[in-house]
């Protein structure tokens, strides 16, 4: 589905003349960047606080299928997933790297549109491009970035400081991210038995873009901050609730119980999971990709998060005797699996 | 060429799982690691000064042949290639993070390999290891390393910083990395004519570790500070000689001479040029690879390093009229070219 234009091999352009290329247009805004991209190293300045690093890798065909993913979303997308990672701390992203590595059927047009996203993303979420490689690759388009970011030592959210009878609270919705995926590869079937039919993608916008242009939720810390409220441990959600839920346990010593009914769904992803036959409750704690915040917070501070549409309280910390549980809506307690995405195994199929 | 001996599939472990594995044995050595792996993020504390930040990928095929590089040398070489970054800025590496895409038909035991070089390093240049992710990938390996440092401000050396009349030193000698990969190259073509034939290798050890287990060199920096020698901009040896001068020139605005006769080489690497009629100014020119450190210094402190064995002045810089050149045995000047090895040609011969 992807259109193609212009395309100069990148064969005829050199390796530091493609870097110089694509990195051109990235301004550097921070005070905390002394030195961007041009010398063996960056050079940063964080005089105070605490410098938080974090790193992610995608590969083509096991995180992303170009068929379907415009390049300019993938930049874009790569980025958030990563400043996702340092929201979760209690954190502030300030600077990002970016290795590139690309096969020869990539023009440079392609990259400039991956480029394209890679600016968006650092031009809302402020923070600078200040390093990467570029390199060729035999197969497919692979992208690793590091994003680096800063905290007050106070500030720092850490996985593992929930309390017992801590409120689990979620912002946002669950499950679109996956049900997005669900629709594009529809879509890429139907289109492959006959490129004559339009794609239908009408009416499933929330879910596209949950999937293809996430965000990562930079407002939650501030509305936290607003609200006076003091998360004891915080995760984003990657892998899906489930899984996330098991780290923040197993690091904070501690059991958690997990309410099906209080699980976050857009109408959307009801109306597609009974379209595609899936349960919602599933996709919500399975499907993963949805890059919302899970904390825990003190059950005094919960007057202070009541009726705000941004965030759910879906349990709560139990005795770790007590074990990892969903309750379901018949009143069932069934242990939660750790069945998120699994990155080893080539495939998007929650359990 | 490689020994095969237990292997156990990657889908039978977890993404955490092997994380786990494959990390346990990495204790945190420095003081600025507050938390290593286990979270969204790292945290770390630079109190003092700057933070350098540096990043490289490896990508099988392209930067390295598995049927001859162990996987305990291929782990050391990624990271030690990425703390030469740091030493080159007048740092000194602190912290590493690794990403690794690897598919199916590598077992947890050859993993393990490679995190044991990657370890081997991490206590030779006493770095901590503090994060990093691991995704499958359809084809190869790839590595994908972000190496941080800390400077204080005014040991920062950037490559932008030399002077009209400062003399241009190399440390240790050039070339070397690329004739062991000659001999292994052709090794390999006897190995696959006849797998019965034992490799030669006899005889070519320096080199061969020059390509296989290179060292960052930690040790210079330590030297010219001992000899009160100031370089006014460095780099490091990892595309070849002529390229690495020609981005000092180019950022210091200025021209340069590099006077052949003066090219450090190993006397194993003039021999082995001569069994493959090659030759060896090229070699040590276009190599690439070497990890040697490349600066200028002030005119006034040549009797400083004069005589030293770990340095050789190799030429000067100039005014940037007069050019960036090589000045020949016969005293021929010739324009240098950035003929380094180029990752996006799919190609390792120098020109």
């Amino acid at each position: 589905m992807a259109e193609e234009e212009k395309f100069t091999s990148l064969e005829n352009i050199g390796e530091f003349g493609l870097i110089e290329r694509l990195t051109r247009d990235f301004p550097l805004t921070q005070g905390s960047t002394i030195k961007g991209i041009g010398d063996d190293a960056a050079i940063l300045e964080h005089l105070s606080g605490r410098t938080l690093v974090s790193t992610d890798m995608l590969v083509e065909g096991v995180h992303f299928d170009l068929s379907y993913v415009p390049p300019q979303h993938l930049g874009y997308k790569a980025v958030v997933v990563n400043l996702s990672d340092i929201y979760a701390m209690g954190g502030r992203p300030t600077q990002i790297t970016v290795n590139l590595a690309i096969s020869n059927r990539f023009g440079i047009e392609y990259l400039d549109k991956i480029y394209e996203g890679i600016r968006h993303a650092c031009e809302v979420y402020e923070v600078d491009l200040v390093g990467g490689d570029t390199t060729s690759s035999y197969s497919g388009l692979i992208l690793s970035i590091t994003a680096i970011g800063v905290a007050d030592e106070n500030e720092i959210i850490e996985r593992s400081g929930a309390k017992e009878n801590d409120l689990l609270v979620v912002s946002g919705d669950l499950g679109g991210a996956y049900m997005g995926l669900q629709v594009l590869e529809r879509e890429k079937q139907v289109f492959q038995g006959n490129p004559e039919v339009q794609p239908q993608l009408g009416g499933n916008e929330y879910v596209l873009e949950r999937q293809l242009k996430p965000e990562a939720r930079k407002d939650i810390p501030e509305l936290l901050a607003k609200l006076e409220v003091h998360p004891t441990a915080m995760i984003d959600i990657s892998d899906g609730l489930s899984s996330e839920a098991l780290h923040l346990s197993k690091q904070s010593k501690l059991g958690v119980a997990i309410y099906e009914e209080k699980i976050p769904i857009d109408p959307q992803v009801f109306k597609l999971c009974e379209e595609f036959k899936l349960n919602a409750s599933t996709i919500a704690l399975n499907g993963g990709e949805d890059y919302e915040l899970l904390f825990t917070i003190p059950i005094e501070e919960h007057d202070k998060i009541k009726g705000n549409p941004h965030l759910t309280v879906i349990g709560h910390m139990t005795d770790a005797n007590a074990g990892t549980n969903l309750i379901t809506r018949d009143g069932a307690s069934i242990p939660l699996q750790a069945q998120g995405w699994n990155a080893l195994r080539d495939s998007k199929e929650p359990s």
